[in-house]
């Protein structure tokens, strides 16, 4: 996949620098060995190709393997995979390959929180708020999470919000877009019930309930009436989430899931033995 | 800045898709409008030349003005910058520019309240836990936020860490890197006391002590007695901060400054009157 | 607009090659000229931005100024635009300049000519047939020419062809498309009048008619009866649109707009008396 | 070759967007196919290292193998190769290796036909008028088809048009050129016969008839006198050729063969049977 | 110039690392100075572009002002250009915008003094043998010395060298260039006296004599006897040039131009009184 | 490494040109050579996995064994690897392999030189004059000679040079630099005595002496009296070096290392009986 061997080339370039890896070099370059990645925490795993993609750019005889798939909870001192090579290499290509494996692992951690809170009864949905040049790892972070995508970028659907507002009526971007995007969906940002009326009636695909309480998202929830999915935003925590999953809620969007999850601490340990 | 231009080029390429902007295209090119920055919690900023280059990577004509630098505290509801031109150009900059500067300001926030919590006894450090391709523009919001930086690159200085020392032992690692890089400081990761003694013997310019209790923090500053500063990291929080500053330690490295630092959340609000 | 930027920045690396221009190297440096875009035919500009941006990467100092939009007709002969700057610097730039300008005005041309055949009963769309590397710059100019766009990327919407259907059913592929890309359109592709039904049963968002004559077409488009509108395609040219257009047909989908539209034909002339 | 490798790279990131190819990914991973590239007319073949090389990118495991080489006169219906691997690998990779194919098939086709016309008696030339960013690949496609390359780069040779003579006369521009660019070669457009004559006695190499009637260029024929081969350009068409070739020119510079070729339609079919 | 831009900016990228310039970051940031490149030993500039890029990456509102343009002869002590700015601006573009002006002027100043010992009776030509990835700027400065380009690509002209006489014979090889690439001229290097003669006689545009005496080099201009210029390679040095300039050769090329010249020492000294 | 990628990358493409190598492709494709890297001229090989990557890259079933690694001593006509694979790869890559191999041993062989003037008492060191883009290529060339690296980039160590102190004073620097970059080594370039009496009582760890003569150094030598290692730099010749290193000077740094080595010699020859 081109997206990952680009953001795996930046990112190994900015951790070499010009000098390369000072304390590497200080190592036999013969010296084998064999590594685990071994989980500090309970989660799931996310990041798999990217992390071996790392180690393959630095060195093509380090192989790795997996014992897990994007998207399986692993627990604290589980081995998810091994490395195997040699001892420098596998110290250099340490920290960028944990780093995207910590990052797109807290993601899908996040986001299986997140889908447990639901029971089952809606789906939670990332945003384009994600992390500047990781947006395609991210989104399928969260896919590995158990989450659904929203727009990959301002391509992929018409989403009105607050701020189109103040160029055009809701009713005057739905005609517009009908005739200019035929066939690609057309959603209303709501932060009021009588926005979801107009929606409506100007015959939006879906409408997005911003802000609102659960108890402004049942009503919202009866007058849609189940034309579409009710999707609903706006800082939507663990915590909350019930109430508008309770509420009727069918889609829950956390930007959350991709700015602010926390990494899964995931490390690698060598094999002493070996 | 390269590193800014590079980063907010794939960032924008990355949400504009190869249809552009689907929503923004339905508004009238000429509406003119005035748009401020607004936080929507208390925190410290950082990312603004981001931001701003965000938009002129879009629209040169679009106009950025900022009533503040990076590393100012800012408060809730706050007018912290203007950004001024057409209303489609400014919504199809809207989310990237803020993906810039709410997860680095998130950053300087989160590096403020570690820097806080030192009551200027020690100071708080970054790692190489960065997001990957962004490592130049987080070590930057981390000095926005009062911290000081690690590392910038494996070229940087010589760590010696644990996975090390299946190929040498400390002193032959001190001795070789000496050798090979004079000039460049060469630093000994600790996790046990005596390290710390064999380190110092060994001629280590700094030791870092990992994962060790304030108590044993503690014992080690007896050792070193003065000779440099000591460094103390392992999942060091907020809370538990106090204890190892207490300790003696006068540099704290923090992993989550870069890894988990969720977004200081900021908005774009239109100003209507305008 | 980076997709222009480095489409231009591609084009103008792969002309100049390490010699630079050795013709206009013979020419003095300070003489300065105006020229002028003059069209050879009549048609549809497209790629204004593009031609200003080769230029601008050439030499800055070189000013380009249109008299035309992106999708206005111009006629043989009009004078539709003026460079005005070093002589050299005009002659290095014009060929890069009035490649991008004769290939997308010639789609737009060409997208111009099947609106016009629809006499305003139906809208014209391309496909994801396009040059590869000019995919943002050549749908924009299909809708300089009046017609709208199919899918940008893979990530835009669901389409099921007759070669996922080596893999799974109709109903399956609708119910799954819904469950993992919710607020995405779900279209499928026919080419037998059963699987319309088919089609409509599992709820898909619209259908593309394929390789059907007028007469299935009409059948069709009863048997859809207004759900959506539907959509053809499969070689339909200028002379057999018409016929698709009577039968009902709303969009149709002509891969020949962006993959064999020959170009419109536009010069650049010296303006000797200036 | 590293042009095939960057043009491929940006084509399928184009086209695979943020999401991934979101209909692919409806299908079982596992499921293992065999499909065959089939032209649905007759035509010659060109660019079956990109697509090739768009497997490759997209999933190293799926195999391409050829029957044919590019140059090869291909007919409606016959099986030129076949690509063997994953069900999704090789539906999202299908588009942007067909767009490769076809695009080249068709200028390879094109030039064939223009060769073909000259029955021998003279060779056939492409121009700088490629597709932004598929220079090299394009030329390559006209070798293909049979025809000789113009200039690859504004590096390549000295070539005198109309415009220049703004700056500078024809004896000045060759004795110019000698001075500064000896070995290359230096030819000069002509329009009139009386530059034919000036441009033999100022020593061009070459010079290039541009825009003439077969009957000027018989005359010119007679002025060159087999000193060096006498090119003629200006919308010839397969049709207008032969009287060109007859009046004794060599070589036929063509701008269509690479800006305004039809595609080569190409499908590429599952083979139900495997 | 893209093929500056481009070198600017990977220079400036690779010289500036993760932290950015760490002692620049000492000074306050309002420090306003001028500087002057001032030449420590005698020479030729070139490179006066690249450097004036250098700074307007780094920082836009630092001004350069060249005295001098490329080609000019510069003596110690003297002021040719001046920089104007930020203190820190200005030391973190110093080393690269002097990498760049010194490496360059010291290409043309060994140019020119080959150029010089030519008495004007030969002109003094540059070979493919250049600093990986400066190709375009180091042939630049070899015209800005006064030399003369030789090929810029492989695309360029044929030239027939001893390993290509592996694969076929000097006719061979001159007969499929004017088939293949008519246009292109064709150059055979001869390493003996009858080669010429074969070369001559196969038609080929310019003979190449390597590594042959200034005694075999006169033989050779006697059977060329005017009928193209003359070049002589293979290691030719200032103090033998003459020799080979007696013995009637037109062009002599020297591949240390580019792969050994040493540096001419430019230094930037700030204006302490300003 | 994907430095040497990235470098190989670009070298390649600039030779190739649109049209590939148009005297290679005179040769028959199938065309099986083996052929040696020679040196003309005694000295230290470097470059090799460059050289190995440049055939990798132009055609990937060409294969490159060395009998020696980067640092090796080698002498005239020795053979020190071998190519193995088709004439016109072979001959394609030949340039640009063997402008790597003779830029960067030529680099290693000046280097080793340098060493061996030292008799072993001092190391020897590069600069950051390096040529542009070949940073991390030529800092390991050094190594290869037998030298250890200065600064990889702005971001490696605090270097105080005299341009510096018009924004501040070497108390403030070292005092700000200790604040600012904790760990990161502090040097100050002197180049009066009394500045390294200053140097030391701030606290620097090094002291970097910049034109002075032999007797000046003996004097700072003794004030620095051991306390870390004392470096000298300023135009010190392979002639001059002996004196600075009696006078006591312990690290040697000479800019010529990078930017004016000669490029060591070495051909590429057809093993004709194979």
């Amino acid at each position: 996949m081109p997206a990952i061997r680009e953001a795996v080339a930046r990112a190994v370039a900015e951790d070499i620098g010009a000098l390369g890896d000072v304390s590497a070099a200080l190592l036999a370059v013969d010296s084998h060995v064999v590594a685990s990645f071994v989980p500090r925490a309970d989660g799931v795993i996310a990041g798999c190709l990217a992390a071996t993609e790392t180690f393959a750019q630095i060195d093509p005889a380090v192989r790795v393997d997996w014992s897990v798939d994007d998207g399986v909870e692993i627990v604290t001192g589980q081995v998810i995979g091994r490395v195997e090579g040699s001892l420098p290499s596998i110290l250099t290509g340490e920290r960028t390959a944990l780093n995207f494996l910590c990052h797109l692992s807290g993601i899908a951690s996040l986001t299986r929180r997140y889908v447990r809170a639901t029971h089952g009864k809606a789906r939670v949905r990332d945003t384009r708020k994600t992390t500047p040049g990781l947006r395609a790892l991210e989104k399928a972070a969260v896919r590995a999470g158990g989450g659904v995508n929203h727009r990959g970028s301002l391509s992929d659907s018409v989403l009105i919000k607050d701020n189109h507002l103040a160029g055009l009526s809701i009713p005057q971007a739905v005609a517009r877009a009908r005739l200019r995007w035929p066939g690609l969906s057309v959603q209303v940002e709501c932060d009021q019930r009588d926005q979801v009326n107009t929606a409506i009636e100007a015959g939006a695909d879906l409408v997005l309930l911003d802000n609102m309480t659960p108890e402004q998202v049942a009503e919202c929830v009866k007058i849609v009436d189940g034309r579409f999915p009710v999707e609903v935003s706006g800082n939507v925590s663990v915590e909350t989430l019930g109430a508008y999953v309770d509420a009727g809620a069918n889609l829950i969007s956390v930007g959350a899931l991709t700015h602010s999850a926390p990494v899964l601490d995931i490390g690698l340990d060598l094999d002493l033995n070996n």
